[in-house]
């Protein structure tokens, strides 16, 4: 039975009440309009822990377009129903006005890593994911928290910042989760007309095929540029980034010798979509298939 | 038998054994060179906890002067003596490295309050400051922090901090140990010469007399006029700011209708000290008097 809880103060007292009786509590931070991405997270932290809270707040803070903003997709009741199916113990979906109180003013900022790649394009937007996820551990106290790797400059901030901040709970990422056509789940897909839609997925394809050309010896910019190409050619309106960085720093990398991300940003039917893949020095990558959720 | 500890991991392990078995934590962070001010702090805690960590550490991170930083005093033999005779349970004493390792990035910053006053005359100052003590707070897992009100911006801004990020800490404040002359308590008095020191009580005597001024009806900006004019015919070399503040807030106040702070810094002989007392509306304020630490 998944209970709601909309408060500090309540979600605080249920979740002592978990550590009192020695459970582990995990933590899945959601913007809602929950997918099988989320559902995927969810089921991680199932294995992972006792019990599981499901955050649910479209955090005004991160969106730097406020027409983004007024468009992102909100349907509590149906992400409880999902939740509830998918086993979680709590939804907590807080109002702005719990999470931020009048006269709050603290931000949270992550240098470096929130610079480049989606930080040039968004103003603002991963200080506003850091500011939330650090009050979202900090009021859970959860054990372990749970992030897609579809938002993998997020992830990476993420890590930093709990390890930066001495923030006890273990950061997992989660592998991304793809239609069978290969396009990463998105909260954002639900915008694409019936036309975008079948163009979306050659963004995962073009990313995959340079993925595997780097891994294979192509030289790393060249392997960009066709990747830029086929983008454009499929239909895409604009791409906005499509660089190789280390997994970890995040820093640009020309020459594949240590385990990288290709991360693209790009826009189609007036709908801003994100992707990256994992490559590897080694022949055989780990992800360079579509990782498909059958559920 | 007061320890020390270094590490985050020692730290934690302590604290989580005194929270096993029951014991209330407190800790007073300081930068060391302690004094009868921090030791009023100490003793505060020990009223409020049956267990007193005191950090010691010289924060990097809020010295926007290098020159400063240097001349910053450090006896930590003398210090670790003092916390004995004075009954705190840990003296946590991290070298750099264990609060910034490689690749530390992340900054909390606590806008509003961090301008003005000390914010306007140390760039990064307060954001520096947020960023140790959130971490030192998230470290110790204290139940309660205490902080003197010496350092009155510093207060406000740790009290907005905590609020802003959820962590879960009480924080007090604890009133400023004055010299018999007057003098509020400091490490960089020691860097006072002997003139200067005789000198150095004009700046509390004019803070109180303004204070009294401004309770009995006079006009505020007429009583921070001769306030300043005081302090520089006193000796001083320059008076940075003097200013009337609301309490909470921090926001200015040109009449007092609700309670408010009377907050200073100046310069004498190459010293920066700052200091402030409490108005109260009402005829009889509570800090009008110098609180003398017999100690």
């Amino acid at each position: 039975m998944t209970r709601i809880v909309r408060t500090v103060a309540d979600l605080r007292s249920v979740v002592a009440q978990w550590h009192d009786s020695g459970d582990r509590v995990a933590v899945v931070p959601t913007m809602g309009a929950l997918h099988d991405g989320h559902m995927a997270l969810v089921q991680a932290a199932r294995d992972m822990a006792e019990r599981v809270i499901v955050s649910v707040f479209v955090n005004p803070k991160q969106f730097n377009d406020a027409n983004d903003l007024a468009k992102y997709p909100r349907d509590e009741e149906a992400d409880f129903k999902r939740l509830s199916a998918g086993g979680a113990d709590l939804m907590y979906a807080p109002d702005a006005g719990e999470i931020y109180p009048d006269g709050f003013v603290t931000k949270v900022s992550v240098s470096g890593l929130s610079e480049g790649l989606c930080g040039a394009h968004r103003p603002g937007h991963f200080d506003g994911v850091a500011t939330v996820v650090a009050k979202l551990l900090l009021q859970t106290r959860a054990d372990v928290a749970l992030f897609g790797e579809k938002d993998y400059q997020q992830l990476a901030i993420i890590r930093r910042l709990v390890r930066d901040l001495d923030i006890e709970v273990e950061v997992v990422g989660v592998s991304t989760v793809r239609e069978p056509d290969g396009l990463a789940l998105s909260s954002r897909n639900v915008r694409l007309g019936e036309n975008a839609r079948k163009i979306a997925p050659s963004l995962a394809a073009a990313l995959m095929t340079a993925a595997r050309n780097i891994e294979a010896g192509q030289e790393v910019s060249q392997a960009i540029a066709e990747a830029r190409q086929a983008v454009l050619a499929a239909g895409y309106a604009e791409v906005e980034y499509l660089e190789l960085r280390d997994s970890d720093t995040l820093e640009r990398v020309s020459k594949l010798t240590k385990p990288a991300r290709l991360l693209v940003a790009a826009w189609l039917d007036g709908v801003r979509l994100i992707d990256n893949v994992a490559l590897t020095p080694e022949a055989k990558p780990p992800m360079s298939r579509p990782n498909v959720d059958g559920k």
